[in-house]
């Protein structure tokens, strides 16, 4: 393990969320806020710190798998300590671990909360809150990568952090690949933040609830949330939902002319086609809860859209819903975004070569002689990436296991339990029963919030760089 | 496909099935119940119609996996519609869906009923209900090959049965096998009965409950279930279902004195260490619900050996035990007995198998480079079972996903919707909530208790056999 460097790169991760912490400062300004002064004193100190750790810990150049797994672990766990000293040191959060939660929770893009009103919220600490999604949901290394220059470890480092099962290199540099991929990023997110202000919502509000969509995060600034803005502004959501639950390498397509590969996308379809049936069979099952068609089209559009991209926001408490939509919910809240994309989740892609290897193995099983491949997106996948896949799959389930085991202990009903770990591990933010629309996640233990914490973590980084975080292999030999 | 040949073979079964039911017919007699009729009957009627196919097709030796498949799937299908047919004839059970449920319940060893009193059906015809549970556990098609004259495809028949991720040979020819673990079964299924009479139950219900817990079924005799039997009965009761839920050929192994080679199980031994922890918390966990100590033992040890073994007999409400131990209580019903036992389940070795298989995964993404193999009862496990072990579990979700949201369209809580599909596709018969030991299955739609019947085939078969009956493919060609 090249500890030096892992320390190097966290180092710059801690200067950069530093210079991130201004932002939240100026907004303090603009609102006249004297709790911003806090941003001001710990981005100093931030950016201090991690300078000293540039100076200090300089090394050779070996740097393996193992290290990006390992350096994209620690490094979200340093970041989300640090993040929480704002609300924290402010005593805007008074308690450590709430603090941790709510900062974990928005890095990881998940926008599970423990607070019972954000409304009552000084407005730079809300808009640190929805800050961090943006920051979290392309990936707080990518966008170092992007920032940094060039080095051939990167790749590692881009392969760790990335959601889905594989991922591409758009273009020969990786440092322009996550430029790239950073710049689309950032200009959707002016678009959406553009949209909403333009359908009516106010400034402040449309930056953090774009910031919410883009990270497909899901922290709101008032206490009603998206329920608060009109239905325009909440169609508008709903869109920019879906379109930040895309894998951003079709947008470069789109950018590069070439649209017709990317709407040939397989993902794409698929990903689609979850959605238009979702929110048919849940308009059909709603329509005795609502008074018009209309509304229960929108409320069905609204939620499928905010849970299968693991968003998270609402504008109607669906735990009224009849039980076979809440479960449609739940096989979305599983399922997830698409690959490359900023939603969380099981990811689509990894859905479809699941389904497709398992029925390649019945095949076998009958015609045991017999050669067929698996083919995704048009190529042929591999065996080895049938069977990471398969594991990934093993390990997902084993981990929602524990976790319902874990918090099962708080002796709450199951729909709770079960959904608390769901929404947590696949970073939607919002679940059933107590901590639906209406709940938050202050009525759990801190046992239960830092077990919590651990699953948006892992969750987040797609399970493997926290288990080689915490593998005695990792941190044996120096290969 | 050899169809023919496939029809002769469910001759056989028809034939076995009517020469089974003469049975309750002579319990009938002995308890001078009219309705035992029915019985004589329906067994002269079966008898008669498989011979006549028997005679009628002939065929060529041909003889495919797929028709080792489709006979074990078409077989159990054809003798649980016939087997319902007493209950249904004599208006015992006069809803045709609810007789096929309770038979293919009693087939299946699954034990979950839609009668609100078994304590007022006649005694012959709980017998049948019972006697199913014996006959299904060992499988149906194993005790014909047990009988009939050896052929060379039988391999392919138990293949297609028997549960688990593997089938051995135990001896050379495969009807011995078959003998031999029929007998095995025989012998311990009267060491059951026996013991439960000594203890102090009523013959007959001695005889039925043994029927229940060798074939790991659930179903009882009287309003109450096995809480009406003493303490000591009880025990019994508990370490029976125990036994049943080890593999088989470790009995074998004792039985030619290899004693050590059973012991050293790794199946054996991990199936063991579940129940232990898993009664240790339950223990702890129930401390507060029960008066003594003895008592939160007694009804921990009870039901982790139910749940486990997925007979479900049930001593006391667990509905009414805090979540943890309910959670447990889940986790068992997913896990089930090892694999060549009598339970249901996800069976233990496949746990075992995955578990080090997705371990093995994450070290190889570290060391790319590296070779290892997963190792399984000190036997290399080849790629080709890893990948086939990888994609039944990936089937075995996506399929209690779907049932979940078939069984959401009864608008019932989430807790029981869950367990419904789980304890019907796992073939417990034992539920959480509204199907925890004071409830049945008589609260659901016919169109759910359709899908129950179909959950708990398909989780008999091991869901391979019946993918297959129901694929274009298998009847497409002739290979």
């Amino acid at each position: 393990m090249n500890i030096r460097r892992v320390i190097k790169y966290i180092g710059s991760m801690i200067i950069l969320e530093g210079a991130c912490m201004l932002l939240p400062f100026v907004v303090s300004i603009y609102f006249k806020e004297k709790v911003g002064f806090y941003f001001l004193i710990i981005a100093c100190v931030l950016i201090f710190v991690g300078a000293v750790v540039q100076i200090i810990f300089k090394s050779d150049d070996r740097f393996y798998s193992a290290e990006g797994f390992v350096t994209v672990a620690l490094g979200w766990i340093v970041l989300s300590i640090l993040g929480a000293m704002p609300f924290y040191l402010s005593k805007v959060i008074p308690d450590f671990v709430d603090a941790l939660f709510e900062t974990v929770s928005g890095f990881s893009t998940t926008g599970a909360t423990i607070l019972n009103d954000v409304g009552i919220m000084p407005k730079c600490m809300n808009f640190w809150r929805s800050f961090t999604h943006f920051v979290g949901g392309m990936g707080v290394l990518v966008l170092m990568l992007a920032i940094l220059p060039t080095q051939s470890e990167n790749m590692l480092i881009m392969k760790a952090e990335s959601p889905g099962p594989q991922v591409g290199k758009l273009v020969p540099k990786v440092s322009d690949t996550a430029k790239t991929l950073y710049l689309i990023y950032i200009i959707l997110t002016f678009i959406t933040i553009l949209s909403y202000k333009l359908s009516g919502m106010p400034l402040y509000d449309a930056v953090c609830i774009g910031f919410g969509t883009a990270g497909t995060g899901g922290f709101v600034v008032t206490k009603n949330g998206c329920a608060d803005y009109s239905m325009t502004s909440q169609t508008l959501i709903a869109i920019f939902m879906i379109l930040f639950g895309i894998n951003f390498n079709l947008y470069y397509l789109i950018i590069i002319r070439k649209i017709k590969d990317a709407l040939k996308s397989e993902e794409l379809k698929v990903y689609l086609l979850i959605i238009l049936i979702s929110i048919f069979l849940i308009f059909v099952n709603i329509f005795g809860v609502y008074t018009s068609k209309e509304n229960s089209f929108h409320n069905a559009f609204f939620q499928v859209a905010s849970i299968i991209t693991t968003t998270g926001y609402a504008v109607s408490d669906y735990t009224i819903w009849p039980m076979f939509s809440q479960c449609i919910l739940i096989i979305l809240m599983i399922i997830g975004g698409c690959a490359g994309s900023t939603g969380g989740g099981f990811k689509v892609s990894r859905l479809i070569i699941n389904f497709k290897a398992a029925i390649n193995e019945i095949y076998l099983q009958l015609h045991p002689n017999s050669v067929r491949v698996v083919k995704f997106e048009g190529k042929h996948v591999n065996a080895s990436i049938v069977r990471s896949v398969f594991a990934y799959t093993i390990i997902y389930v084993i981990i929602i296991i524990v976790g319902i085991l874990l918090i099962s202990y708080e002796n709450l009903d199951f729909e709770t339990t079960f959904s608390s770990v769901i929404e947590t591990f696949n970073n939607i933010g919002l679940g059933l029963s107590k901590i639906g629309p209406n709940g938050n996640f202050s009525i759990f233990t801190d046992r239960s919030k830092i077990i919590f914490i651990i699953l948006m973590l892992t969750g987040r980084l797609e399970i493997f760089p926290m288990i080689l975080l915490f593998s005695r292999n990792t941190w044996k030999r120096s290969t």
